[in-house]
């Protein structure tokens, strides 16, 4: 891994990288000896390849609280579980509230739903830092809102929004929660009970530091919803109908067994270290990421202020310097990996006022080190005086 | 891996197993040095991860003589691109043609069509064997057909149905052609523009011997379909449409990287031993398997005659014996993997007569022996005298 090992790489919010080798070991462990067809089979080795899913299932719901491994479902990756709760919940003349921080993941499926569904759809304003006044959200919820959707943290501004205060108001409202929880799985505590969680999108390839390919979505044993996937499940097989039996009734065709088996060895190691230790530390190299940019002339820092709760992001926008030349030079000549652009949320983007230039994000991993935060910060110094 | 080794593993139609070595070297080596997230940044190792996607599609487009490439989206399984196909193309009032041999991944995407949106579906019956006659197909067209879908090898039966002929005919007439190559794809020769496919799904780790977790979908340029998934593609992220440039379109949130790395090793792998050589190989293997089994007394073998053309998947029955307790003995006792019961395919169980009883079914990969296939027809000679 000559050429990847030089690299600083400050693009944790897309995917994690390097994974622990445990996770490459467990995927590598389950091609040589587990993926048989799971649940397709009553040998030993499709059994073994069932066990590896229902095992990551069990440590998915100790990490989230969740009462029955089998309320999740696996996908892809998070893009799908969304679009699995919101395309498999919402009928037509439905109204369903988001925010204006939402990802593309969340704003396309909403936007083709209001097109095909004529489904109402109403995006919560927030301030520019993208931190949330509840009462808000509370004032958009109509007689037919079935749906609140919602970032539980900003992809580009890092802030973390209030689950639990807005779990509170949609269960003594009957309306049913969605969190989208690709920037805090693994990173920030989510307990689905606690928060009032209906369903829970989470990725494998982020903060839980599993492989690309994975992630899942978990539905409470209440919510029903019309399978996004139709097909073979091993279970009911006569039946022309998707059997109702979890997880089968979501998992049509046959999963990612190796991905899922690096998923687990993932989590594990997010149990291990335990959430509360991972998030204090992205928290402190944020920080001194931030004093540092700030101490620089020119540097506009997007997000919630010094001192207060983010994840791992801090986006910024260099004064006279275009972001995607700004990525370039770190890639090219600092070697320091880091995203330019809309981050696919121009709605985020829009919240904080640079749709028209995008911004330059950084994001933190749990083995970044604070030499590296240093290296950024003294690389922008230097860019910024050659802009000067 | 000292378990799985001992494995007389004869059920790839599920999975293929073991899976070259290249092919796991290829996804430990976009885990270490190539996993970042492709099309989502600019930073070296961003680029290399979408390189790694190109490159498989680039391969994929070799082996099924695809011109562009970017006509093939990836998909986590066969059933995720049947789903695309299908559910992206019929409208109300649509009339769609199957046949009697579609698995459930075919089979409930189209019932479920029949009851939300009013398509209907006809299923072309066939003989026994789950062999075709084309004129049959032909005389179910009608004016409002839309599409044909077939099933290219029954994952039940074995045989093989003869796609130019269809292909001649819905390309005549205007109608699309979907294919679900699941039993075939790295198997049997397959041609989209020579046989007329305007939709090809296909299971990664199956034939083409990559890991579970991938698959895709090719899709005619004149094709147009609504994509299943809406979300981030990292390409118009201003647009709150889907964007229409392909792969993107049909590929929303973050694919599996290290699983389509290890695709590509294993298309490598086909293309170099050539899909001539492979096919042979395993029809040689299922003659040696049915001639072994139809030397056993109360043994019947379903699918095409012995000298007919097959795929690696023969099915049969021991009379008075269950199927699922023969496959039980089978694994326990002589170590040997099949798989019984309904194969997600009570059509073609309904099409071969054994809806009532289900079936065992042994199928034959690119690294099984002949020895492999004595062993196991001489376990079916045991069992069949203990029954005696």
């Amino acid at each position: 891994m000559a050429e990847a090992e030089s690299i600083i790489y400050l693009d944790h919010a897309a995917t994690s990288w390097p994974k622990p080798p445990e996770v490459i070991e467990a995927v590598v462990r389950a091609m040589e000896q587990d993926a048989a067809n799971p649940g397709r089979g009553s040998h030993q080795m499709a059994v073994r390849a069932s066990r590896v899913l229902f095992d990551t299932r069990k440590s998915l719901a100790k990490l989230f609280r969740i009462h029955n491994p089998n309320d999740i479902a696996f996908a892809l990756n998070t893009t799908m579980a969304l679009n699995m709760a919101i395309k498999g919940l919402l009928q037509p003349g439905d109204h369903v509230i988001a925010t204006a921080i939402e990802h593309n993941s969340v704003r396309r499926p909403l936007e083709y739903l209001k097109r095909a569904l004529s489904v109402e759809v109403t995006y919560v304003e927030l301030g520019a830092t993208g931190e949330m006044n509840v009462k808000q959200l509370e004032r958009s919820i109509q007689a037919k809102t079935k749906l609140v959707v919602v970032n539980h943290s900003s992809n580009l501004l890092g802030s973390i929004i209030d689950i639990a205060a807005i779990g509170e108001i949609t269960r003594k409202r009957g309306i049913k929660l969605l969190v989208d929880a690709a920037q805090t799985a693994g990173l920030v505590d989510i307990d689905v009970e606690a928060m009032g969680i209906d369903m829970l999108a989470f990725p494998g390839h982020k903060g839980l530091l599993g492989p690309q390919g994975t992630g899942g979505l978990y539905i409470h044993p209440d919510v029903e919803l019309m399978p996004l996937m139709h097909g073979g499940t091993g279970s009911q097989s006569e039946s022309v109908e998707q059997p109702t039996v979890r997880p089968d009734r979501y998992e049509a065709g046959t999963q990612n067994t190796p991905g899922i088996a690096g998923l687990k060895a993932g989590i594990q190691h997010v149990l291990h270290e335990t959430i509360q230790k991972i998030h204090t530390r992205e928290w402190m190299l944020t920080q001194r990421l931030m004093e540092g940019l700030s101490a620089v002339n020119g540097v506009r820092i997007l997000g919630p202020a010094l001192g207060r709760s983010r994840t791992g992001i801090v986006s910024f926008i260099i004064d006279g310097a275009d972001p995607s030349e700004t990525a370039f030079i770190l890639d090219q000549h600092y070697k320091i990996a880091v995203r330019s652009g809309f981050h696919c949320t121009p709605l985020a983007h829009g919240t904080a006022g640079t749709l028209e230039t995008g911004a330059v994000r950084a994001s933190v991993g749990c083995f970044t080190t604070e030499s590296e935060v240093d290296t950024l910060i003294n690389a922008v110094k230097e860019i910024k005086q050659h802009y000067s």
